[in-house]
Order: C-alpha cells, then structure tokens, then sequence
C-alpha cells in the first residue's frame, strides 16, 4: 500500500539523516522523498511516498513524531489529497520527431525549457500515473535523461 | 556558494540515509533535496543543493563517490545547467481576491489544481527565486500552506 507522509522539520543538519535512517534501518525503501524550506527559513517540509503495511507505517510516524526537531508528521494519504510531480525530460529532436515531440508536450500541458540542435529539454507536471505515461510515450522517441523531483501533496480542500 | 549536486544511486534501502549524513557529519546543511527512480527501476536519482566553499564541496564529493550503492555523482553547477522547482500554494479565495490569484497564476505560468469554497490550490513552476517572487506576491492575499519539491537540475545542451 502507497503512503504519502509530509513532516514538518527544523531546518538543523543531521534531522533528515535521522529522518531517512529510521526507515532504511527496518529495510524499508523510500520510493521517493523531496525536502525544502517552508515560508518560515527554519522550517523545512520533507514529502516522502514508500509502500508498506499500515501498521509498520504507522509504527514509523510514531517513531518520526518522537525524533528532535521533528514538529509534524502526517500520512497525507489518509485523507482526501493532490499530489503533482515534475520531471525534466531530454529528448531527441531531430527533423523527423520535432513535432510530435512538441504536439506530445502540448497534450501534456508540459513545456520546453531548453533547446539544443537534436534535443528538447521538456518541463513536465502532474500525477505520478502522468509522468509515467509522459515517460512511455517519449521512450520510442529516445529519451536521453531524466529528472524526477518525487512527488508533493497537499490535503484538499480548506485548512480545517 | 550555491552547489547542485546530482547523484545517481542504486535504489537500495540506507543509502539515502548514508548520502545525507555525509552531510550531517560535517555540519553542513542539505537545503534541498529529491530523490526519485529513473527509467531503470533499480537507479535513482537525487538532487541536492547546498551552500559551501568549493573545497568541502569537492571533499565531499569525493566522498559520496566512495559509498556502495552510489553510481555517479555530477556537481551540475559547475556547467550550463537548467534548474526547475515546483510549489504548491493554498491561498484564500474569496470574492475580493479570486480575480487577483488568477491574474497572478496567469502570469506566472502556473495552474489551479484545487478550489475549494475559500482557496485555491496552485501549481508553479520554475526557477527557485522565481518561485520565491510568487510567494512574495502571493503572501499579502493570505497563504495558507505550502510546499515545494527543491530544485531538480539537468545540464543544457546535447548528452556529451
């Protein structure tokens, strides 16, 4: 089962070190996290998406909740969310695939964000489930790389 | 000094944790970071960025380049590179201001991926001051909640 956990941190070195160990040390795999800073410069939001059973996630929340500097902890998924992610895609463009790639992009909603003679370099947002699809209708065209940022969320709706 | 580091990894649990506290162990602040699969489902790839003096940063690299599990690690800012982030903004909407937020969304690119009956949720794109301009301008209208997914980087121009 899919969990999306945000945790609120202080912005102090060694928390997200702390942050990643406690789940690596129950061999359990982040599939993918983001950090940054909040409005408040001494907070930090972490968003971190892993698979697990319930009770070992909520297992981990309880041990997260206890670590220093840690100030909040929310299984996002719980409730009722939006989740995006980016990726930053370069592809090949040469004169035969130009278009399609652009009428690609256009479909997605993406943009190009850099151009070099044989290559577009595209902006891409959306569901985890969208950039997969993006990634499998690029792929014949030759991707050359890639650049996920792991995905955000947000509960809906107003702040309760 | 500002650093963009890229280190691809293999996707294996405590090596998230390791990278980061090379780090930590130094004192030295992560001030973002993601980390996401590529195309290979076993290889993903992590972007971090910091401030430093260029030689801890080297040392440091060094380092990272030393850990099991750690394919390649690429410090983008030392090359042409392109830098996106994106952030989710919940701002009130009411009948004052909804006009506003949605001039503002249009100028910036950017997209309303919720509405409930007193916010908007927005999606924006791009680089990290860009990003903070928007916050900027957003914050008198009254944000209720944020997050950002931290910079992700790619190099411009042709893979070499």
């Amino acid at each position: 089962m899919k969990h999306t956990i945000s945790v609120l941190l202080r912005n102090q070195p060694g928390v997200l070190s702390r942050v990643t160990g406690l789940f690596s040390g129950r061999g359990y795999n982040i599939e993918s996290l983001c950090v940054a800073v909040t409005m408040d410069p001494e907070v930090s939001c972490l968003t971190l998406v892993s698979h697990g059973d319930p009770p070992i996630v909520e297992q981990i929340m309880k041990q997260l909740n206890k670590l220093i500097d840690v100030l909040k902890v929310t299984n996002i998924s719980e409730n009722e969310y939006v989740e995006r992610e980016m990726v930053l895609l370069r592809v090949n463009a040469n004169a035969g695939s130009r278009a399609e790639v652009l009428r690609i992009v256009d479909i997605f909603r993406g943009k190009v964000v850099d151009v070099a003679t044989r290559t577009y370099t595209l902006e891409i947002t959306g569901s985890a489930s969208k950039i997969q699809a993006v990634i499998d209708i690029l792929r014949p065209l030759g991707i050359q790389e890639i650049v996920r940022t792991g995905t955000i969320a947000m509960a809906r709706g107003s702040k309760k």
